[in-house]
């Protein structure tokens, strides 16, 4: 992609009412505009980034089993009854009344909608275990909408529903979702640590948050630091008996400040391992029973022949707080850093004088290059000074940054940066692209 | 993908309610689920073509220069007040207040949106020319929505808006939409003819429907024979001068219904030629010049150094809607026929004996290889009779059934069949894999 032909628009300055690094950098960088309090347009380097992590959230939903769907942004208000939460959800749920003075609501989450659909069609046991998915944009009418995209309104979130004939069943749903999101963070280039968990309006006895630490991080987090460098799992687990993987992790303490209990923190862990950071919650997995269920009457027929009330759970990622949480943690003062998987281009090509010739033509055939050897390339081409060119690649953030002028050229050599340390090469081109490739 | 372990809901019957065969078929082929009055959830399968259709329409898009960015569902009244259109609209825009009372809607369609976007950022032509798209769902609150996704209130839209410095310019913009979605609809499947359209609320001079010709089409349409034969212009084309192709087609005489003459029609058009039939609208272009632009001051300056009115268009393909109008073109008595382009699985493999261990191996090898071939393949792996097995296979449109049964397995071959034609080959798995490969 030619920068002169792409779209974006940086910034000398963050606006002054943006708090949090994360919402500073992405105001800088590009990739977000502001269109209202807490709803934002993502801007072409944004929505990259937001794709990519999009793309292997689901990877490893469907590796743990889930099945992908997509329901509308607008609920009826009727179905909400049913399970009691229409008026129990207060103002945070965005009310709507179409022009026949139908009762809609802009969906937060799922529950509802997604019984529903199970209800209208599953009869059997033999259809079980179920997850259903989907990543949609929801709204939450936060009272004060801030930090950019960690505390938006209208957000989009990955959000799974698992449905089993009992419990056992059930816990092993859990599992599931509790080791992909372990797989998931890894591969994000996130250290994501699961806490024992409040329920809150979702409701059930077993949850766990995910949570990133970052010195930045929304609130306290108290956990044993060995589940901060704890390996994740990898793809190569055996997806019907995760229990062993699962007690290792949650037999060691670890807790948000709402559950923290000082006195059993100090009782299971010793004093050297006993972590006290800030965290960011990136994902949150509920275990409820028939809560959903039993109201609206979901059930399925077991072996025995008789109806049973299905048991659910139901597992969010916040899709799109996970760019302000990944910048929080892995950014410097000249921008943002970002992990190879999750970076909007893969190197950016620097061209440090665009009226010479044998620049150019170098710059076009590294980039015609890099693209044949499967690398997306972001290729500087403006008349912007070099100075100021430099200083937009570290501010976006792109992995390698691939620099050629004409003086280096002469000499048979180009610059190669790696962006989060530093680094840099002085090489032969050729050499810099099999780096690359 | 294991039908066993998906979710699948097919129907006997449809629905009574659904009165054009499209809606019938999506509803029986368990592609949607209706929520509410024009508002639908897409199931697995129907997900799977939406994605592919998106996909598509997305590749032809930055094929013909324009950035991809992603703006939000809800837009604040007051940046609608800005054009005039707020209170123009109508009943069909979803007003929304929120729990402060801001005013809110649910987005129609982003021309006002965009243009802050764009003299947020843009000041010098230098930048231009633009053209932002995204693919985002919008909602038009319809009177009465009705078949299905043809006519539904919340619908997944693509719309790109160009930003020109003056109406040459604007109108090469107009070219290079137009030229893209002859080559989007083609990829598709369709025979999509350009048609001389009313500009209605969008407004400007200059404006073509795009029209997918159907028996069931939803309105009267009148073109010349030639317009429907004429292969699309492929991506081959000199972007920057595409008036030749564009002229072919706006030499020729197409109109809808509300603006056909039939006086017209009958001097340009020999009788032999002239074709009247059925239309579905599935893409509508517009150049209205400055109509955002300059009440909303969207200026750049120009090479003089003195401020002018950005000059736009804007370009829009219903891509839910899509999926209806290639059911609508694309069927037959047992189901859907999906084109290869968007079909939801390339094969699906059909297991006649599934507790046979020797045809459960042979699927399965059959499965793993295609996959490895780079196919996406369904595996009917459930315990379901053959007479159900082919017909959902049938209904549900993939296009090649390759099926493994105990009795041609001891005979060493299986049947390959192809869903569009119904020509069936009886032939050695490995044959068949090759064919399929």
């Amino acid at each position: 992609m030619r920068l002169s032909r792409y779209f974006l628009p940086t910034l000398k300055e963050a606006p002054s009412d943006a708090q949090i690094v994360s919402h500073q950098l992405m105001l800088r960088a590009g990739l977000i505009k502001q269109e209202a309090a807490g709803i934002y347009a993502w801007l072409p380097l944004g929505l990259r980034v937001l794709n990519r992590i999009e793309q292997i959230v689901r990877e490893e939903q469907e590796r743990a089993g889930a099945v992908e769907l997509l329901m509308p942004t607008l609920q009826l208000a009727d179905l909400w009854r049913e399970s009691g939460r229409y008026d129990a959800y207060g103002p945070e749920m965005l009310r709507i009344t179409d022009r026949h003075e139908r009762e809609l609501l802009y969906g937060p989450t799922n529950e509802e909608m997604v019984t529903d659909i199970f209800r209208s069609f599953v009869k059997s046991y033999k259809a079980l275990p179920l997850n259903l998915f989907h990543i949609q944009w929801k709204f939450r009418d936060e009272r004060r909408p801030r930090f950019g995209v960690m505390r938006g309104r209208e957000f989009l979130m990955k959000d799974a529903y698992s449905f089993d004939i009992d419990e056992a069943s059930a816990r092993k749903a859990y599992n599931r979702m509790f080791v992909a999101y372990l797989n998931t963070f890894a591969r994000l280039g996130l250290k994501a640590v699961p806490m024992r968990a409040d329920t809150g309006p979702i409701g059930g006895d077993l949850s766990h948050e995910f949570i990133v630490l970052a010195e930045t991080g929304e609130s306290q987090v108290f956990c044993d630091k060995a589940l901060v460098e704890m390996p994740a799992p990898g793809p190569g687990v055996d997806w019907d008996d995760l229990q062993a993987i699962v007690d290792e992790r949650i037999g060691k303490y670890a807790a948000t400040e709402e559950m923290h209990d000082e006195a059993l923190f100090e009782s299971q862990t010793a004093e050297a391992d006993r972590l006290t950071a800030r965290g960011i919650e990136v994902g949150h997995i509920f275990y409820f029973g028939t809560k959903y269920s039993a109201p609206m009457k979901a059930k399925v027929a077991g072996p025995d022949g008789k109806d049973t009330d299905v048991h659910m759970g139901s597992y969010g990622v916040g899709v799109s707080r996970l760019l302000g949480a990944i910048i929080e943690a892995s950014h410097d003062q000249a921008g943002i850093i970002w992990p190879d998987a999750v970076a909007p281009f893969d190197v950016v090509v620097i061209n440090l004088r665009v009226n010479d010739e044998a620049v150019c033509v170098a710059c076009e055939e590294a980039v015609a290059k890099l693209e044949a050897a499967g690398r997306s390339v972001l290729y500087d081409d403006t008349d912007e000074r070099p100075g100021g060119k430099f200083a937009t690649a570290d501010l976006i953030g792109i992995p390698w940054q691939l620099t050629i002028g004409p003086k280096g050229l002469a000499d048979g050599v180009v610059e190669l940066k790696r962006r989060a340390t530093g680094e840099k090469l002085t090489l032969p081109l050729d050499q810099a692209l099999e780096t690359l490739a």
